[in-house]
């Protein structure tokens, strides 16, 4: 937890405090994940994701009064601007999910700027409440023609955002599993997408770029993407036999193993256990305890060979499957609950700013005189 | 330039290496600046700015031939897809440019996305071309109600954003102008967007993820917006004996004054000479030496009281001013220039790829014990 000027300890910032922060505990004793010094554990059996998302960016837990006010808060934020709207249609039905996330963000800060904003949370909230809808409401057009519409009966986030991808309510059981979710994948402290949306606000640049950044870095399979490509390996194998072989061959590759590893963990990742309770009991009735079997052969094999663990989106990807959520939209689930997180960080940068701005080591050629264009 | 843990020191990781680069050298010996090992002030004097984005995208200069062809791959990149057009239409007027820009790169990600692309270079070189194309496309259509051509007579970016703006040819003198300052502002080591940049392409996400974030990051005022808080500054003041005193007060009520300063050189900006010569030049022919004096009395006021020296954006600002370039494209014009940096960063980061994750220092509360809703 030092900082270093050796380089391989350096590289990627590993290691290296880059402020302070009041948000996450990531890593500490035994491994455990503290939001505002409340236990993972604990928020994911007893609170909902509305909850959570107050207690990560108002820094306490809500009341009884402040809860019901907050989700019907919410709910009421779903909708989105007319012009948004006609704009997402015209966004081609091939675009990439993360991509449409990011221009939708990216034209709401003309739509709904700034500047015009007088509440300290009222773009989190609304962005909460309203990017699944963005999301859902192109998919939908392009998938079945018909403009749906956003404002569903469902009381939270989670229920919300899986009516609106089955097109009918959803069991309370599968709320609960998203709703898990969201709580799980909502902060995270300097990970990379968050740390990308402290350093645009360093800048004192706006909201809406922030986020944008955020929603960038999350898509890459070195983080957020990780949960789909966790499902596509999955279901590379038929049986647990085939994955060990797999796996070990793409070992024996040097292959990265997506849902493995993490950065500030050595020995496991405290979400992963809560979310593979979910993903045993909903393999169990799906009656599809085969694919479940496989996950944990996966597992087993990347700890035995490399004392690898899974990471939050290994299991996550088998819940997304089994409440019926398309593989391309996992990682945009992602984006639903982190954006409670990226919207604390930057919140808590503007509150004690100072420009992120490192340096580089140069490894480039010494100076060169000028050579003019007739003698190159 | 050591790595350290105090805090002081680390906050906004200054004086933290985050890793090696071979693209520029900034604030070695004598406060020089060098891309690829060619200084800066020969840049400006012999080069282009295709040349020089040529060299700190490839690495070397072009010779004349690769130059031609490359200038006139360039010009036949500027128009923009159909639908893209269509969408910058429904931007509404009052729209911030930096925001149709961060929309309009976004969107292009779905139009031209980085799966259908082959070339190393394409997608910058595309950029480079026709992120101005975007902003001027909108902003004409909405200050004049007509559909501009987007294909100029120009044979260079700086006379086709100039062309683009005033709606006819601009002087060679002014092209020239234009051209140095993008020379100028076309790559800066790891500064906030470029490091931005850098910790998007580290989580293996797309190029156009990468660039909003740059675009996002930029935006801010502490960074590429200084240049038009430069020339709001500037025109504060209607003489020089005004000026003194309204930056003495600025400094007394500790207010930052926009365009001086920077984290890594401390006695000098070596870009600010060079466009400062064009500033003085610039005023000479608009007989508008007052403000040019304006500017040089806050200069020798900020030096005097604080040891603080202009920065690169704080004549850029007059020369934009001079050669007619709208104040809140200011910022923009910066991105038409560093869109060429971040590129070249990107790759360089893919090429030796590790995901940039810091860790933070917690300040929040310890291990609370769960509270139920009803308790509280
Ligand atoms: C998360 C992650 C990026 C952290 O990486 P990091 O701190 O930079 O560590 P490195 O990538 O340098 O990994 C250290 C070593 O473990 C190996 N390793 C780490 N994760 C691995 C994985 N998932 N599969 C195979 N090998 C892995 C690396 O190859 C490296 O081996 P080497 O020393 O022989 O080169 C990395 O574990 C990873 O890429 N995981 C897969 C993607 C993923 O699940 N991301 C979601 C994170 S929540
Ligand atoms: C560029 C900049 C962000 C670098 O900042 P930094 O390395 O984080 O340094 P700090 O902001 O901590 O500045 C150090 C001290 O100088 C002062 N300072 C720095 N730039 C100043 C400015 N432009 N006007 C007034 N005071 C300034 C700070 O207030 C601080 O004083 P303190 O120690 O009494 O608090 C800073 O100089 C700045 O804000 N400049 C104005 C914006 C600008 O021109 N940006 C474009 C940069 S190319």
């Amino acid at each position: 937890m030092t900082a270093s000027v050796d380089k391989k300890k350096t590289g990627g910032l590993a290691g290296i405090i880059a402020g302070d922060s009041a948000i996450c505990l990531c890593g500490a004793e035994e491994e455990s994940l503290l939001y505002r010094g409340y236990r993972i554990e604990d928020l994911a059996k007893y609170a909902s994701f509305e909850e959570t998302a107050w207690l990560i960016l108002r820094g306490r837990l809500p009341n009884a009064k402040e809860l019901l006010a907050y989700k019907e808060e919410l709910s009421r934020l779903r909708d989105l601007p007319v012009s948004l709207k006609a704009i997402l249609e015209q966004i081609p039905k091939n675009a990439n999910m993360m991509d449409v996330l990011r221009s939708g963000c990216s034209l709401m800060g003309h739509f709904e700027p700034e500047e015009k904003i007088r509440g300290e949370f009222e773009i989190p909230d609304r962005l909460i409440a309203c990017l699944g809808s963005m999301l859902l409401y192109w998919y939908k057009l392009h998938q079945t023609g018909k403009r749906i519409n956003l404002q569903t009966s469902a009381n939270s986030l989670a229920g919300h955002l899986l009516q609106l991808i089955l097109g009918h309510p959803a069991s309370p059981e599968h709320i609960r599993a998203l709703d898990t979710s969201l709580i799980l994948y909502a902060e995270h402290e300097f990970n990379a997408s968050t740390f990308t949306v402290r350093s645009i606000t360093s800048t004192m640049s706006d909201f809406y770029s922030a986020i944008c950044g955020g929603i960038g870095a999350l898509r890459g399979p070195l983080h957020g993407g990780a949960n789909e490509s966790a499902m596509e390996l999955i279901f590379r194998f038929k049986n647990e036999a085939e994955a060990e072989t797999g796996i070990l061959t793409m070992l024996k590759n040097h292959e990265l193993v997506m849902g493995f590893g993490h950065r500030v963990y050595t020995t496991k990742d405290p979400r992963s256990a809560v979310i593979k309770d979910w993903a045993e009991r909903l393999s169990q009735e799906a009656g599809d305890e085969r694919t479940f079997a496989i996950a944990e052969k996966i597992e087993a094999t990347m700890w035995k060979e490399k004392k690898l663990f899974p990471n939050l989106d290994f299991y996550s990807a088998l819940v997304y499957r089994y409440i019926g959520i398309p593989i391309e939209m996992y990682t945009p689930m992602f984006v639903m609950a982190r954006i409670s997180g990226w919207s604390a960080h930057l919140i808590e940068q503007r509150k004690n700013n100072k420009l992120i701005r490192p340096l580089s080591h140069y490894i480039g050629p010494p100076p060169q005189n000028w050579l003019p264009l007739e003698r190159r």
